[in-house]
């Protein structure tokens, strides 16, 4: 205090790149929102299950795009027992941990939901967050594709019971398998191909973010960013590219989304034809294993679907739908909101994705000497909330301010009567606060009132304390009077904005005034 | 696949040490807790903030006890740009920056809560977890122990909302103060002190757990734990010791914590007299500056609780409360379950503390060129999650397991029937599932039913499809009548546990089974 030189630098309080606050409008929508989700999945047979955010590297592996960030995208640690651990960067790779350690006490099929923040070491930017909040459910022991189409169903049923109306989503499906028949058909099958395979596997991932001309150059030698920073590309000739854009073409319109490859093929009888879908080569494509065995699982998941009359206007098949993880096997699948919104350049653009995923059959089985085939997908709850909030489906109840108990006298006897006033309208369920803030100060009191939007505050100065009254300004009232505040309801008969009443009617007045105001409320909607 | 020498290493699936999955029945509770939780801060008037868990490693500060730890007991790694960040090892630090970053948008006093997960790079052990989750509540800009006495009042309300009865629990509440000024008046006043203050503090914050001979040992020289880790002391002389231990012992039974000393003194009028409360060296105490201060700060708090009608078998003043962390500057208090529970030992204990908190005036003026005082506490969600479970408090609702729609046939339009039944089940809000093992071997497919404890499975084989029928199979009553389990309610008819209906009664029967069930469960109960 004495010297002020001795003083060290200070500190600066600044949040760590990527990462942000949240507050109270959102944390009060997210949890409304995860409410909702899990209801939906606990209704399909779902139960919570929960792992910590650290695993062991090894145990969560890498299975991000983002190969060219510090430890390929993880946010890693070495424990003082010199094991590396790291954060989890999805809900998946712990699931499988999770599975595996305890296999022998878990009863498969195993059906379970979570929610919680997963960390990405991305290079931050705006909207690009390194903490987010996912919502998974995943099915594991569960091999065939019925529990892929079950997943699809899920994911439609939860925007619904979010709010959003048939028509502004779409489940789009689609199968590695038949993406990895189409690459084996251009020349990249084998093992040894496998790395080459993932890059072109994200290229296409890329196509709603890039457009085809994006996709055209990661496809090829690379492509570079905004900020400069240069992507290497699969390094495909430039024949085996346009033939790769044209299968996405042929079969659908990227733009506009409108036509699925089911939809396309409907026509043809209730068995998918490769031929029909892709006739710029179907025979060699009819003679690869692997497409028709992608093809096939696709239509089996549309029979199941359809039977419980989930139309193409819920859930479609769409060849260009990838997923950017590189644990997936089979059917890959992604929630997509398909109305409009403007984005920060002003553009109408289409909202696009709020989560997805797909079959792992490989994820569990790192750890085990069996096949533990498995399905399962995310929702990305901070997306998810944007749009919701963009088509008005949360944060409709509003939590009201509390009532105000004001403070005319520091001394401890006066404090104490204040409180016992706080405490009486707290016992009756009503939101209430007495200000501790420097309480000399009356002004600044109502200016935090009004700022707070405070319903009421009560007061109590010397006079009134003598007599035991209280006096009760209904502040909504009070702005209404005094012009700042109009609303629709004009025609009512004004209150009066101030009472003094005994002490002993306190709550039963506060009552009173919060229900007027409360139909105010009702009445002005 | 050709190789078996070829094949890596099996990875092995564990989680790091000190880290916990948490299981269906455990998350529910939380749920159900912090839900109770939020509507008592709610009602106090806080509203929810969140910050991310990672911040820069000079913003968090480092004040846990644990100086012997790596990094101090915090978790920390290093940015792509060099700077280094952390997990946050509290609610507190993190909320002092968030103030302190937003401070002309925050509208002071500055009522929040949070809950979320905070890291400790502790040593890990039985019961000693590294990832566990706290609930807090703050009031920023709140100069005056009015303050610290609400927050003794809402940790009061909050234990009797989670179903602890009036008795079983009590708030402690100290003042650093008062502490800092019995530590002057053994000759450990000033700055250059400081670290040996804390030491002492920390000490005397241990008593709970190695009681008056470990804290003995952690004043003098110091202490060897079980496992041989020397925790050096500090390094008081033995007049000194005796001293310290004979403060806390002059006043406050240990063992049994019956007397406060705010009820001792209760003889000598509405001030509290050091010198009644000290007698074996009260005129030193009563001479220091600081002690007095405290013990004025606490006697106010007294008032202001008392004229709510919190009595001392609520909150109490108790000379013995510390708490561990470095930033707390006035009135500390701790909320401590009171009843016994038998230890892993087989002892009968106290359960003890489930959270607490202080006046921390200096963490959010780290940051800023003006005092900015604050005070609130925190909850630790898993120890009182753990006492309401010894009591019976939670989880009264059990979650029932879903009906089960068995599959006895592969083909996609088979299955694509049995996800209509489900469908159909679901959407009358029915939980439900298809079967998504292997559904070949049928008897697992009951085996599951069993285990997962399905109160109902459906069954539809080719002559029941070939007739538009179902088979509906009370899978209680069949443990009812095949005598696998009992009841209470054995007078009642049995009724029969299988029936075969028209499948467009499926879910009008399945209802009809579910509301028998609930009704013998509420009868058996």
């Amino acid at each position: 205090m004495s010297d002020n030189k001795k003083k060290p630098q200070k500190l600066k309080a600044r949040l760590p790149r990527g990462f942000v606050d949240r507050e109270a409008a959102d944390i009060r929508a997210v949890n409304e929102m995860t409410a909702k989700i899990r209801e939906v999945y606990e209704r399909y047979g779902f139960d919570p299950v929960e792992t910590p955010l650290f695993e062991y590297t090894d145990a969560l592996g890498k299975f991000l795009p983002d190969s060219d960030r510090p430890n390929e995208g993880v946010f890693s640690l070495q424990d003082d027992d010199e094991q590396w651990m790291s954060l989890r960067y999805d809900l998946t790779a712990p699931l499988a941990r999770h599975v595996a350690e305890n296999f022998n006490d878990i009863q498969l099929p195993y059906r379970t939901y979570r929610a919680g923040y997963v960390f990405r070491n991305e290079k931050p930017g705006p909207g690009r967050f390194r903490q987010f909040m996912q919502f998974d459910a995943d099915s594991v022991g569960a091999p065939g594709v019925q529990a892929d189409a079950e997943m699809c169903m899920m994911m439609a049923d939860t925007l619904e019971a979010l709010g959003i109306k048939r028509g502004d989503y779409v489940i789009r499906v689609n199968n590695r398998k038949v993406l990895d028949g189409v690459l084996e058909a251009i020349g990249l099958g084998g093992d040894d191909k496998a790395g080459q395979r993932l890059t072109v596997l994200r290229a296409i991932d890329k196509l709603d973010k890039f457009g085809p001309e994006g996709v055209r150059l990661l496809l090829g030698e690379g492509r570079k960013d905004e900020s400069g920073d240069f992507t290497k590309g699969a390094g495909l000739n430039s024949d085996d590219i346009t033939l790769l854009i044209g299968f996405l073409h042929s079969t659908v319109s990227i733009q506009s989304r409108e036509i699925g490859f089911a939809d396309g093929a409907e026509s043809v009888g209730t068995k998918l034809m490769p031929h029909a879908l892709f006739p710029y080569d179907g025979n060699r494509l009819v003679a690869n294993e692997r497409f028709s065995e992608g093809i096939a699982e696709l239509s089996t998941i549309r029979t199941i679907v359809h039977a419980s009359d989930y139309g193409p206007d819920r859930i479609k098949i769409d060849p260009s739908v990838v997923r950017g993880l590189e644990y997936y096997t089979g059917p890959v699948y992604e929630a997509e909101l398909t109305f409009d919104v403007t984005n920060e350049k002003g553009e109408k653009v289409v909202f696009g994705s709020v989560g997805g995923g797909g079959r792992y059959d490989g994820l569990v089985s790192r750890f085990m000497g069996q096949p533990v085939p498995a399905t399962g997908f995310s929702i990305g709850v901070s997306r998810l909330m944007t749009a919701l909030k963009n088509l008005g489906k949360l944060g409709q109840d509003e939590v009201l301010a509390p009532v105000l108990v004001t403070v005319m006298d520091g001394d401890a006897e006066a404090m104490g009567r204040y409180q016992r006033f706080t405490q009486a309208l707290r016992n009756e369920g009503i939101r209430a606060e007495m200000y501790q803030g420097n309480w000399k100060k009356f002004g600044n009191q109502l200016k935090y009132a009004d700022r707070r939007n405070c319903p009421i505050a009560i007061i109590q100065g010397g006079d009134e304390r003598a007599n035991g009254e209280v006096q009760i300004k209904d502040l909504i009232e009070g702005k209404r009077l005094s012009g700042e505040i109009t609303d629709n309801t004009e025609w009512r008969e004004a209150r009066v904005a101030q009472i003094v009443v005994p002490e002993a009617e306190l709550v039963a007045r506060v009552k009173e005034i919060l229900s007027h105001q409360a139909e105010d409320r009702a009445r002005g909607k």
